[in-house]
């Protein structure tokens, strides 16, 4: 197995298929990467398409469909209740395999690079790829949308990383970054009382004292009458699965509960669950290229 | 990740670099193979040759090398400490992913009848393929080894499972097969005495009333100091790594002893990791698929 990224670019058009199609086909052209999902949708008018790749074919893949969605999606006639800057809203490169994070922020500024100087789009780094600290939260970069940042990108702390203080007449500016990948993880209670759940919770997210990588809240699930902890787990390197399990498990024995079971949610990098079998099995000097698959 | 089924064929050339060369090149011509290992050895006068691929990749791989051996090695000639039957000895397949074992065995049968047809070997099938109880194992069908056999072959019991009861002149006969991908897993104790490692390994092993697919033993790790409860997981899908670790844990704490670590020697398919992974975490409705890395 080579070195993987995950791209999960967004682009501002969730109505004209054909418009969609066209971004997505750059994205299908290049080789060494593959496409794993689009999702538009209508009242965001918006897209969110994955794709992993080796590092490099990725992000060439990233700007080809950055160039065509400059081409076919106009910002000044653009609608739609997501926040977003420009025609390619945000693109955030994510370690799969064999990759690091360090090395997805390079990845974010050489394509932040590119953009900017081939395509004249304004480009601002995000997350674990910002240089400035009040940009490492994308709500912060996106503050006044496409409309409200045609003005305040002249002001000194809204320039761009790269690229001139003006917004592409029709792209407008986009958002480059990297980060962790995010495992969708929930932990199933045998108790009604979503108060446990959400004391729980309480326990292993980091606003309240618990794990830094972790977020964390109490649901009910109806469907089936059982409490549920359903947490995010934004970098499963620094806390790992099997960490967050046994803590839940050990915090609900205190009042007399049980985990019935715990659920990944979508996709989920190999190396989360590896990290989990290595840590209950007490492997000693396991590697992953021990793993037959890897080798291909 | 698509179809994946590892061979491991033996053949009798342990000596000649370019004999054994000549044939593992026939496999690394054939797309869709790729080859894990080579390993030979003089006084065994033996190969064992490793790769994975596609079920029919694979398949075409086995028989290209096997034509080759039949062409560069004389039994009339071949002498080695190894028991041996052929020029190629035996060629097990085996299920890494997405392969049943009854798949592995369908392989065989059309390999045996391939070479059989194309070569005129006469074919034995064994492990998992046998279709006669007594060739189960592979002493068994081995037994008179080339020599024996060349007179043997003749007697209606011995008559070969394809092709015709006379062995080939410089060939002799080959043994194909399917078996469980087998994993060499050890399990270290923090005890000196390796009595207690003994009497664990008698706990889980099939032969002692144990688990059906492990054989165990146990011994003495002088460099550290420490007794080894060590096993062959001769099936894992049958009897899984984490019951066996669980057993272990159980069995040492009547001694008072704890289990220090485990380890894996050499490859393990990715599944039989997954499987600790989804036990460990409880996981409900897991699929292998939500493993990135298994989409590509």
């Amino acid at each position: 197995m080579s070195k993987l990224v995950e791209c999960v670019p967004n682009f501002s058009e969730g109505r004209r298929p054909e418009v969609i199609d066209a971004i997505v086909n750059e994205v299908r052209k290049v080789s060494g990467v593959k496409l794993l999902d689009v999702k538009p949708d209508a009242s965001h008018n918006r897209v969110v398409v994955t794709f992993v790749g080796e590092p490099q074919a990725a992000k060439q893949a990233a700007f080809h469909a950055c160039a065509k969605a400059a081409e076919l999606i106009d910002m000044e006639k653009h609608q739609g209740e997501h926040p977003r800057i420009g025609a390619t809203d945000v693109i955030p490169f994510i370690p799969v395999s064999e990759v690091s994070l360090e090395e997805c922020v390079q990845l974010a500024n050489e394509l932040g690079q590119e953009i900017a100087g081939k395509l004249n789009i304004p480009i601002y780094l995000y997350e674990a790829a910002a240089k400035i600290p009040a940009r490492k939260n994308l709500p912060d970069v996106r503050k006044g949308q496409y409309e409200g940042l045609k003005m305040a990108i002249a002001k000194p702390e809204r320039h761009p990383d790269f690229g001139q203080a003006k917004m592409h007449p029709t792209a407008g500016a986009t958002v480059v970054g990297a980060r962790q990948f995010l495992i969708a993880y929930n932990i199933n209670l045998d108790t009604r009382d979503v108060n446990i759940a959400k004391k729980i919770a309480s326990a292993i997210r980091e606003a309240k004292g618990g794990y830094r990588y972790v977020r964390a809240m109490g649901v009910m699930i109806e469907e089936r009458n059982m409490a549920q902890v359903t947490i995010n787990m934004v970098d499963y390197t620094g806390t790992p699965l099997h960490r967050v399990f046994e803590t839940v498990k050990s915090e609900a024995a205190r009042y007399g509960i049980n985990v019935v079971g715990s659920e990944i949610v979508g996709l989920t990098p190999l190396q989360a669950l590896l990290d989990a079998a290595e840590f209950y099995l007490r492997l000693e000097g396991f590697e992953r290229k021990q793993v037959l698959e890897t080798n291909l």
